[in-house]
């Protein structure tokens, strides 16, 4: 068997923001035999899943399951609402957000972009005046990133909502949550989104290979006018097939199993306590950098991540060194500075299957793997964090 | 967790012609912890599967895994080579090739389709012909199934290769060996294949999930210039990262983790010796379906699939309503007829992870499951299956 | 890893009479974080198992688990109720009875014994006959195996408690059901056994490790005079630290997560399914032994065993190059001849985890192997077992 | 299946002295196919578990495993050699140790006790002392606990043989590792050990079930004299099994599956560095209590254990309160206080399979803990921890 972790004691703390830890219980239940995907045990797993997920992105609407990566449902909802040389209007937040615009355009779409410092959120006043002048609405979709993964920024999704009702616009609204999916609050139905694209492998718990896209009404209306040439992606045969549970091609059914146990876990912890647990221990995490007088990527206060927090490197520091220090000698994985950001930051995950000592173990780690790898800090950013967390009862968010 | 099957006891027997019987070993595999997709060991593991499965395919060239259906690797080998408007060759073998040719259609290519009656093999002859009227070379690429899942017909792919070049063509050969692969024996390189797809769900014996391109030299220069749109497909990406075991969007780590230990299985096992296992059992099945009294789908017996065997009902009576009786009482899963041979055909899989007590235990549900439906057979086909399997050692094919 | 199994591909037919086949279920249960043992968390599945063991034995009195083999639990029976030089009365009805018999002795006990052919049951008469010759009531202990796995006979317990009560004699009476539970019908109260002994890896579906004593009053009464030294074995402290869920040492945890799956998997069938499902199985496998034309060793047809059946070999061949001939070619365990029995019989486990297809397998991979191995028989006996399984739906046993 | 946790997410810290957290590599061994347990297959792995387990105990001499808790093994030890009446020495330097006495009392042995504060390790001089007024060669073993698991207190063994020499006493010399190995040096042969005693769920990172006698040649000796009935534990029939890797009663199977597992791992960090490691924790862990102000319960710095830190509350606070608290709030299982020592000590198991962050998480919890339970105790714990591991590279112990 592949030999995952060369520390030969312990485990090993996943803390990039995703793929985050899976829990055993979403593991032993992917790690259970494959079965039939048209017979009718399979059925009812395809029908629970369906029902499952719209509870957990707030939607009344269908949310479509493809055996893929988060990429794939980006491409998925542009192939299947907007044709080629349609224009897509980006809030260009961070690595992801660009990495989107790129897939745009190499579908043959026309990329309208609002560019950031990624240290801020997507300006929902910016989209607002872009559409206005998009009179003739050419403009066909507003983009938005709701976390950066690279920035650890989050978008105010139900702003951009209003300033496209408020330019009265019709661009569809897309929105990946990708890392905030089942880890921070996210409303499809009341925020008024088009299309939602999410991963497997964050909120969610379980490994990568599952992707989604929860299509509101005006989105399910444009498919049938778009005209990229769509086929893997395409929602209309999926649709149909889920009626009943199943899908039109083969679907990746041990992590459908694994997938059908995430959501009970959700569903038992409860939405709110999971997202509350997010802002706490985020909450938690800004006191330690703090407390190491490093700088937090995000300029926004109110706008800091749940899921994850991305931290400054002091100046002529690597941070890839750094981070390659803490994993030979503290077994830890963080997550690197993406695009712009390569070597400049350093970023912590708290998202997912978490408690309050995994976090106090993580900063630990981040705290010697910063004395281990000489860079500049004050000590007590656990103990900050931790003065915190003893204070605050888990019911309560910071 | 989800309860798989409503028999209350014992192992079912799942004989569809894929998903197959997924062995311990992988499925512990995959119950590993999910790594870092961008750190060290992860690179390793890449690397790994790379180079493992060059050594399946028999190729020097690339072979790139997807995290997707084998449907997604289907379009893949068209969006990375083709042009809007180009034409492929389609060998209309069964339902599964006329899937593929109906996904070239969404893509916006044209399809000259040599039409079957779904009982033979692809036709060298047909196909060389074909060509050499196409003096313009209008025809980009011949696309032929390997092994027809939904018929247990194997085409002669050297021999197409042959024609091909007989006739003095550039078009690209694609072959896909979604139900062939690891169970049949294929041959990328020596038979001059330029792009081959493929499913870990078959003879892999992984849960579905990941899919593949191998590559050939002449598919890569056409890569540089297809115009099709392509992002999460494109190979190019893909390649660079590959070089050092990476991907350029998340993988599927733990369905990696599978195919790392399905790969040493093979290994383990020897290609030759998986290989004559198959045509072992493909041949004690034929010889329970003539003690039946009941027809082979497949009309030549030099190409019956050594990976499945697909029968015939007698006339007036429905597949489907036997293979459900089947399931019902003995726990056991057959395939289904698809596309024009709905309800007339019921299929056998006896591929993947696979031995001669499982293979009896499936021609007995068989058996009985046509007693309990009342389709009219002859008693002894388990018990003519069990004359040659005693007799010939496992070592020894037919 | 251990590699498990030297053939190369499918699953291996565990069809000794026990260890029997571990569902998936139970052997993901098993393979999940252990717990304090002392904590809130076990003191709830230690109360839960111990209620679900009484439903199983058919008791309002206590059951004890202990970690060890089924071995333990017979020493345990024995040294918790008697003294040094107290006489047990055992009825030698195979091997396993002539071990207990054996350890009996070495404990320090004197043993009568009603020695057998090991091709019948337990003889309530003899027994009566026995006791009522023991006017001075020196025999303190009656010891009867339920299910002797080395003949595959099973006794008559409600008609040993009657020869007892007849003779008026006060003698206890343990029964050893460590083949019998879970697989053949038994009741602890209504058939007045005071000490019932099991194990975890037969009817149970577990692996091997666990071990049971349901301890009726006048064996509880009994343990309060019982001067044997015993301090593992000692049912009083067990019986304390059980009211509140907890063991007195430490227990074996993970297993005791299979034995809490492996009760719920049972409630779900239904003990009078689990009982019909056994005896439909053996009585398929009677129907091949004969078709076979080899002789039964159980010589009484009412008592023959639900759960295994032990088959003598034709004069002048070896059991166990026939066993091992068809482990090497069908990858088939079948059970040894023991004791006196060696090399004369072998045993066809058809308990635990099982369904009519495995039985199929399992009966080809006999036959074949008779085949394989020279010995005389007819072909046939997969025939004839098919023949009532397709007639007999599995809700009805013979 | 059995919810084991009531925490909504995030990793359980099973922080008490054992069972310790079991591998996920370990746990994936166990859950595999039970197989028959006199069949090849089998041979061979009872084989390599035995023969791998002489180079834990550091032993040419065989070493029996027991499908049992450790207090099975330390009932083996004193059946196998003892006659009742025998007298045993016992150093009772704790509860454990106070239990074994107690055991050999119940199994009609004389017992001879060197009582202690339980601050203390066994102390040699007495034992010398106490051999030495023994002229008469009453004492036939001396039996020491070389880790107290209840105290954390370390015994020297070497110093124990050497005043047994001394003394020219033929006593034979027992030794309780449950505790200690592999994870706290133990020579067998070296230290002149007569019969070790052990379990599977501590340093052997195994789940309870499993335990072990290593047996020098004057134990195998003894054995042959000895009268203490025995059944069960009798070595004889044990010894002549093993040979070819059997055993005399079924053994867990699952259990040494994962034995074998977990034996490659011990060989692949190897012992020296397994040691050195949790030396280094347990220094880390000393300096988070002297940070805290709070006493240790060991009150020879010398011999504080490597693998477990008992804490002795502050007056007037319960530990039972704080550990109930910690584990409420924090999802931390702590080690209570045992004997006489309940609700006055908790006790931190830092052994088994373990690394610098978990052991940063369990400080943190210990530390939160206090405060959250009210107890007196100054912060800082964590960071004085930190700051020594940060600056020791965990190949270099404290």
């Amino acid at each position: 068997m592949f030999a995952l972790n060369p520390h030969p004691s312990g485990r090993h703390f996943l803390q990039i923001p995703g793929p985050t830890n899976v829990p055993d219980r979403v593991l032993r239940a992917i790690d259970q035999p494959t079965i039939d995907h048209r017979g009718p045990a399979f059925g009812q797993l395809g029908l629970a899943v369906l029902a499952g997920l719209k509870h957990v992105f707030r939607t009344e609407s269908p949310v479509l399951i493809f055996p893929a990566s988060g990429t794939g449902a980006w491409e998925a909802a542009l192939v299947n609402t907007l044709s080629p040389g349609d224009t897509v209007l980006m809030a260009e937040t961070g690595h992801f957000a660009s990495l989107w615009r790129r897939l745009a355009g190499r579908l043959g779409l026309e990329v309208d972009c609002l560019e950031s410092d990624w240290r801020h959120p997507a300006d929902p006043q910016a989209i607002g005046a872009r559409l206005a002048q998009d009179t003739q609405h050419r403009i066909k979709a507003v983009c938005v990133v709701h976390n950066e993964t690279s920035t650890g920024v989050t978008s105010d999704i139900a702003a951009v909502r209003a300033a496209i009702d408020q330019a009265g616009h019709p661009a569809l609204l897309m929105v990946d949550t990708i890392s905030s999916l089942g880890s921070i609050d996210y409303r499809h139905d009341e925020w008024g989104v088009d299309v939602t694209v999410a991963g497997s492998q964050k909120g969610l718990m379980l490994p990568p290979g599952l992707s989604f896209n929860a299509i509101g009404p005006r989105a399910l209306a444009a498919a049938g006018q778009a005209r990229l040439p769509r086929s893997y992606w395409d929602w209309r045969e999926m649709l149909v097939a889920n009626e009943r549970g199943y899908f039109p091609y083969t679907p990746a059914t041990n992590l459908l199993y694994g997938l059908h146990e995430a959501l009970a876990m959700l569903r038992e912890e409860g939405l709110p306590q999971v997202y509350a647990r997010h802002r706490r221990h985020a909450h938690a995490t800004r006191l330690a950098v703090a407390a190491w007088e490093l700088e937090l990527l995000c300029l926004d206060p109110a706008q800091c991540s749940p899921a994850l927090t991305a931290v400054l490197m002091p100046g002529g520091h690597s941070a890839d060194a750094f981070r390659q220090r803490a994993l030979e000698r503290f077994d830890i994985s963080l997550g690197q500075g993406l695009g712009k950001l390569a070597d400049r930051v350093f970023r912590i995950g708290h998202l997912g299957y978490f408690n309050d000592l995994m976090l106090c173990g993580t900063l630990a780690g981040v705290e010697m793997g910063l004395a281990a790898a000489g860079v500049p800090h004050r000590a007590g950013g656990v103990q900050a964090a931790m003065a915190f967390l003893a204070q605050t009862p888990a019911g309560q968010p910071a």
